[in-house]
This record gives C-alpha cells, sequence and structure tokens, in this order.
C-alpha cells in the first residue's frame, strides 16, 4: 500500500550557507522531519567548499530519504561570481539527484513565496513566519537558508506533481512493469 | 625518486560535449596519454545529463590518475542558460578533484589559446592544428572539444605551478612526513 503523505528535501543552494529542509506532507499539511545548514568559509579554495557543501546535501538525502527534491532556481543577478557558486552547487545537487533517481524540480524565489505566503514579493521575514505557522514551530527557523529551504521543500510538496516512488524513472519503471507482469502470471 | 614528468587532464565543459584529454608533460614536451568527448542528449532531462557528464570525467580521473586538473573558466555569454549548463558541469568537476585531493586549475579561453598558439583570439582551426603539431599527431583531434580539452591540459602543464603528486594537500604532507621520519629512523 502506498502511503498517502510525501516526504520532499528542498535546498536553498549557497557557498556560505546552504540551506537544507525535509518535510512530510500528509493531505497538505506539512510536518518538519529535518532542517540543518551547512557553511563552508570563505577563505576556502572553491573546490573544497564544494565537496563540503556536496557531502552535506548528500548526507541530508541519505538519511532523510525523500521521495522528491527541490532546489531554488538560479538567476543572472549582479554579482556573477555568486551566481557562479550557486550554479555550481545547483550542479552537484541535480547529478546527486539523478544517481539516486530521485526526481527534482527547481522552483523560483517567487513560486515559493506565492506558493507559502500567498504573495510573490515577500520579503525573508514574511517567509519565515509562514514557514513557522505551517510547521506548527515555536520560533521561525533560523538563519534565513533555513527558513527557505523548508519553504522550498513545502511549495514542492504542495504541487501535484510530486511523484510517487518509483514512477519516475527508466529504471523504476521497468522494476514496476516487472513487478507487474510477475503478479500477472498464474503461479505465485 | 619523483618522475620530472606531470600529467594532466582537461575538461573543456559542455553539456552537449564534455571533452576529456589527458596528456604528460616531461621537459615542457606534452604527449597525448588520452582523449575523448563525452556527450549527452538535449532530449535527457539536466539531472542525468549532468551525471552521465560528471561519471564520464570521473571515469577518466580514476582511469589516468593525473597529477592535476584544468577546466575552463565560465563567463558570463549571452546564453544564460548555456552558461548554467557550463558552471553546473564545472561545480562537479571541481567536487571531483577536491574529493580526490587533486590540484585544480581555472583556465580562461584566451590564457589556453595563448599559450598554445601565442595569440588569445586564436580560431578553432588554429588552436587544433597546434594541440596536432605539439602532440605530433597526424591529425586535429576532433570535434573541437576534444582539441580544446587536450589544450586546457597542455596550457595548465606548462605553468610552473603544477604541483609535484604528494605535495599539494594536508594528507600528502602528512604522508610525505611520514615517510620521511620512517627513512630516518636507524631501524627501518
Amino acid at each position: 500500500m502506498v502511503s498517502a503523505s510525501v516526504r520532499v528535501l528542498g535546498v536553498d543552494p549557497g557557498l556560505t550557507r546552504c540551506g537544507i529542509g525535509v518535510i512530510d506532507v500528509e493531505r497538505r499539511t506539512p510536518s518538519l522531519v529535518h532542517v540543518e545548514v551547512v557553511r563552508s568559509d570563505a577563505d576556502e579554495p572553491i573546490p573544497q567548499r564544494l565537496l563540503r557543501i556536496g557531502r552535506g546535501v548528500e548526507a541530508a538525502i541519505d538519511r532523510h530519504r525523500p521521495d522528491a527534491i527541490a532546489l531554488e532556481r538560479v538567476f543572472a543577478q549582479a554579482n556573477l561570481r555568486s551566481v557562479m557558486g550557486v550554479a555550481q552547487i545547483s550542479g552537484i545537487v541535480l547529478r546527486a539527484a539523478a544517481e539516486r533517481e530521485l526526481p527534482i524540480s527547481l522552483l523560483t524565489p517567487t513560486e515559493v513565496k506565492a506558493a507559502v505566503t500567498g504573495y510573490g514579493a515577500a520579503d525573508k521575514r514574511q517567509v519565515g513566519e509562514m514557514v513557522r505557522r505551517l510547521l506548527r514551530l515555536q520560533a521561525a527557523p533560523s538563519p534565513a537558508d533555513a527558513a527557505d529551504a523548508l519553504a522550498i521543500a513545502i511549495a514542492e510538496g504542495w504541487r501535484a506533481r510530486v511523484p510517487v516512488r518509483g514512477a519516475a524513472t527508466p529504471a523504476q519503471q521497468a522494476w514496476a512493469a516487472a513487478e507487474a507482469a510477475a503478479k500477472r502470471r498464474p503461479a505465485r
């Protein structure tokens, strides 16, 4: 039997602070599973920083085994260096999802804000407060990267297109087909 | 005894075609070790494409065990989508280098062209022809991504700052120190 609950891991990618939030959503009610912020030091070389952040995200995926991953989409900004760091982390997270045959979605900041606050131009404080209320927490998750990662996970969890685990990839489709074929056999 | 030869793996990052070139450099003379182009299909989802390219680069690193990796540096271009793909692959390659404790350098296209042709605005054909001559090949490597990856590796191999294997990382330094200490002991 398939559970009606879906687990989503949200990532707010950043080289200095990368937010990771895991929630379960059951009948549109989200519940906090895990939240953390992986940090790397600006003094460290970029490859080591990417390794640290990548390992942190992969460890969270492997520990909490989400049904889907959601990642904030990168846009061109004034600071190209910062965009590059975010794009590099995004590449690592996208690849980690593919490696684990997990579906991954990219959400824009506006989509996330609109989903959790009803207002696409909401500020950090408003997002934090809505995440606090939605997850029935005493205080808004801090720093903002933690709240943002949870907001991304909630927005994705509310979208109809989070697939049931097992339906997303060719390998999983093959498995489902094989299972269905086995069930059709008279014996067993 | 430490060999005077240094092995460099160059990467010309791209989602559709990612060039990988491995050379040995001994007294400024480069020799071809390996060249390949890993491809991914534009119809595939981005995460699967990144996984395919990332696995290809990592397999080449693990098979050819370079002393250093060199990667073409990404710049803002007209096509943001293409820049993002290249930045995502770069993140995966930078992280793969850090994971293996290998030094990795980022070279601009101008640096690479200037190093191999003496002219920073050289075109693809000129770069291919110089790579052919420098590596004593019958024909220029094709497609251009293959020649570019070799040009990146040659440019890096010619720079003084490729470290001798074993001197680059704390772990390797610790190993070298332990080895030296063992040699100083009277009884082996």
